[in-house]
Parts: structure tokens; sequence; C-alpha cells
């Protein structure tokens, strides 16, 4: 039945190159032999961490809070960015960790990956959980500017869809933090 | 503290348009100053549903399967898409509910909305759940091939973060469900 689903593609081409993306018409063949054109960002690979912290008031996430110039508003969220060279994804979260955060992890758990936007994107997201932190210090870009914020786990959960926490693939992460740890709902 | 993250936007342009969405080029000064080019999709906004169904066999989803350009592979979703004219984002929810699976809703909730990538994108994705549906039949778009496939919550929620469940906003979608029916997790 998957069959009839697939298509073909039969040419792509570049129209437009910025320093964060390329933007591409992929010339596609439909299952009975439509053809059309779609339009397709590439891009790097991204990763995006979970940093858990132990504290005596219970657990919490340390998240960043960074103007972001899509949503031309601030979000909080979990540390993350884009794979530098040829990394590999956990030597991209534990990178951006130590950079945003200032945090290095004991433990490393891979948690899932995605497609950020399987129909507009061909990249790919990487999740991680973060664990045993160790606090140093912040290694920024020069046009970075993060503020580093503790926040009670429960307090992002029944935050996410609602402004500070703006960004949807933070949603994606809790829900694999959820699936991996089961934690008891309040 | 947080007025030192703002960014002020001083000028924008737009560097190439497509079907799908506006590349622009915005200027934007630092908190302290310093001048930076920010590369921001512009498009509209969207709506994803989670079409929740009570069976004999327990509660699951109406999911569609469909080929995806961005990835160039099959991905297993809710149901969702681009909000049409001037329609509000609940109407969208159930127009996208009815057309890719045939279902319609006798309650639907909103679960919260967010920027689907706050560093690139200005749009806004709004989450919704559907229950008490009622089948009828498909209304596709001449290049939509879709296959609605019903799965068992858990499965999902499970599959998350794996073939064939590569979408991440899938995973926005499960977080915002867990948070407010808080289900028992197996």
């Amino acid at each position: 039945m998957c069959k009839s689903l697939v298509w073909k593609e039969e040419n792509k081409k570049i129209i437009c190159s910025t320093p964060v993306f390329e933007v591409g018409e992929r010339l596609c063949r439909s299952p009975d032999n439509k053809v059309r054109t779609y339009t397709v960002l590439d891009t790097h690979d991204w990763a995006i961490v979970i940093p858990a912290l132990d504290t005596k008031s219970g657990l919490q996430f340390v998240m960043v809070r960074q103007w972001r110039h899509g949503a031309r508003e601030l979000s909080l969220e979990f540390p993350g960015g884009v794979f530098k060279n040829d990394e590999d994804s956990a030597a991209a979260a534990l990178r951006e960790l130590r950079e945003e955060t200032g945090y290095k992890a004991g433990k490393i758990t891979k948690l899932g990956k995605f497609n950020p936007n399987p129909a507009i994107m061909s990249n790919t997201v990487h999740f991680f959980l973060c664990e045993e932190l160790v606090k140093g210090s912040q290694e920024l870009d020069d046009d970075e500017y993060v503020e580093v914020v503790n926040v009670p786990w429960e307090e992002v959960f029944y935050g996410l869809g609602k402004a500070p926490y703006i960004h949807a693939l933070m949603g994606t992460a809790m829900a694999l933090y959820i699936g991996n740890k089961k934690p008891e709902l309040p």
C-alpha cells in the first residue's frame, strides 16, 4: 500500500543561498505520474540538549533565554545549535551545552532524532538528555546574548505552548524526556 | 535583566520568494550596538490536529502517512496544514482534519501554540485536540496522496524520534496531549 505513496525526485536546483541554508526547487514525479515542483531548505543538522539538574528543591532544567530573530521575541529554551564541521551529534550536543550554559555533562543519553519539518526541510535534529552536570563558564559567539536560567521541570512542561516557551522543538524534547523517564505528572 | 537581551530590527528586505515562503534578510542591532544580518522565513501559520478516537481496543490516534519532499521519505503524522485565506486556527484545524482523514470532530480543544523555529521562522503553529470523531470521506488536493491509519496512542508516543514518526512537531503535539490528559504512561 505504501508504494503508491512514494514520489520520485527527478531534478533539483538551488534558487537561493544564504549563510544558514540553501533554498532548492525539486522536480518530483507522483505515484500516478504527475510532475510537481517543491521548495525545500537544505541546512546542517542540529542538536538540542535537555540538561537535567538534581537540586534540593527537585529536578530542574538548565534553560537559556535569548532573542530569536525569526519570532522577534525572547524565548526560553533548552540549549542547542548547529553541528560544526564533522562533529557527531553527541559532540555537537555537549559543545552547545558547554558554550551556551557553561555546564559539562558526566552522562549523555540520546533520546531520538527527527526531521524538524519534513515537508520543507532536509536536515535532522538530534535530542539528548544530559545529566551529572558540572558548572563552568559560558563561551558565547560574539553575537550571542544568553541568560542561563534553572527552571523546575514541571514549570517547563506545563508552560509549553505559551510564552516564554515559544519554541516548538522544546515540546518535542519534553515528549522524549517523559517517554524516557516516565516521571510522575503533577 | 532581560532588557539586555533584546535586539532592535532596523531594516528588512526579501531576497527570495517561493510558492510556500519568502526568505528575508533582517538587519538587527544588538543590545550593545553591534549590527548583524539574520535570514528569516516568512510564511503562513499552520495547524496540527491530534484526532483521538475511542475504540474497543483503547484510545487511538488518527494518523496520516504521506511522502514528504523535504525528508524524501514517508512520514506518519497527525493531520495538519497551512491556514487558507482568513480562516482562524480552529477552522484551519477542522478543515485539515476533514480533508486529510475524512473525520469531522464534535469537540475541539486548543492545546497551545508555538513558533516552529523562532531562530529562522516568523510564523505560528497551533495545536488542537479533536474528539467525538465521525467518519466521512477525504477531500485531498490533487498532489496529495494520504493513507489514513489508526494507531494506538502509546505506539505513537513511544515511537517518537524513530521512523515512521520522523516529524518533530508530532513530538510537540504529544507533549501538549500528555500535559492536557495526563494519561497513565505504560
